[in-house]
């Protein structure tokens, strides 16, 4: 399974599709959920994305996207976020899973990541970040999991945790791109190996 | 400079911002060039993105986004497609250039090839496609054109025509992504060759 966890600061309640910059960057979320997840004419096999969403009013918030069992989604980011939107409105009357292949639950980004620790191994955690190790000279396996922040970032406090877990930093270059710029080049790296 | 030509079926009307995949994916446009044109906190610098819009009621119209001049553009699909209704709006009352960075002319996608052959030569502009050379081992120099077609690709009429005047065919690998996908890769592809 390759995954991709995205801390960001999205909104936990219901928000207007007619603008999500102003849904703690719901349109960011999207982009990155949609690149992650679609290729021309199909969804990928084996992919889940994961957002944390940590904005008002009660963070924290995980959606996961599971495109072995997603149905009706299409690549624009207004279609992306209104399952994200669905997600949310049921989760406040307690069902965790309204549509195929979308979940959601009251896990924050330190307990999403001790899962997938306890899941795969910290050796098979990658935290996208800048500074980091170049991908090129990075050895993954088709079991990867992928940490990136949004347009803020990721707090020092869940640095440190990721740091204290020793899940390696890994660089896609010199270059500081868009989040969902990111997922795609990690993408690409990967099926450029055959993972 | 580096420049992007995708041919679409985007309509060569005012659209609604709500419901950009039935404009002829106006969500495909707006995320190609927003791909294309931004990275994190920032636009790039010399790059100019074509997209070519082929829909009703009176196509073709080519509409423009230069970097080094564009103001208040933001990465998101809904405030990308706003300025090219703009740019479709203002020249149905005769302006060509209305904001800054954003040009719109009645040129076709042929036309818009043959200018940019005069300007760069042949050898500079490459048709993005999977049956081509891999695109990990062509040469490519500072001021490249990539040509792109939109989900439905480029009909047989401008293939022959690419065709015909000798431009290389090249592939990103085996795998077919979503045009903004292929666009974050060969940008990528590029600024790791340091160009």
């Amino acid at each position: 399974m390759r995954e991709f966890i995205l801390f960001s600061r999205g909104v936990t309640r219901e928000f207007k599709l007619n603008d999500l910059p102003n849904a703690g960057r719901m349109d960011l979320i999207a982009r990155c959920i949609s690149t992650a997840i679609f290729l021309s004419f199909s969804l990928r096999k084996n992919v889940k994305f994961h957002v944390v969403l940590n904005g008002p009013p009660s963070p924290p918030l995980t959606v996961t996207f599971y495109t072995n069992e997603l149905k009706n989604v299409s690549p624009d980011e207004r279609n992306v976020a209104s399952h994200i939107n669905i997600a949310i409105k049921n989760f406040s009357m307690g069902k965790k899973n309204s549509e195929p292949g979308v979940y959601i639950d009251k896990k924050s980004f330190e307990e999403l990541i001790k899962g997938k620790i306890k899941e795969y191994g910290n050796k098979n955690i990658f935290y996208l970040h800048k500074d980091g190790e170049d991908i090129k000279s990075v050895e993954m396996k088709i079991d990867s999991v992928f940490i990136l922040g949004d347009n803020k970032g990721i707090p020092k406090k869940e640095e440190e945790f990721i740091s204290r877990n020793k899940i390696k930093k890994v660089s896609i270059g010199g270059v500081e791109y868009l989040a969902s710029q990111v997922i795609a080049i990690v993408n690409y790296e990967m099926d450029r190996r055959g993972l």
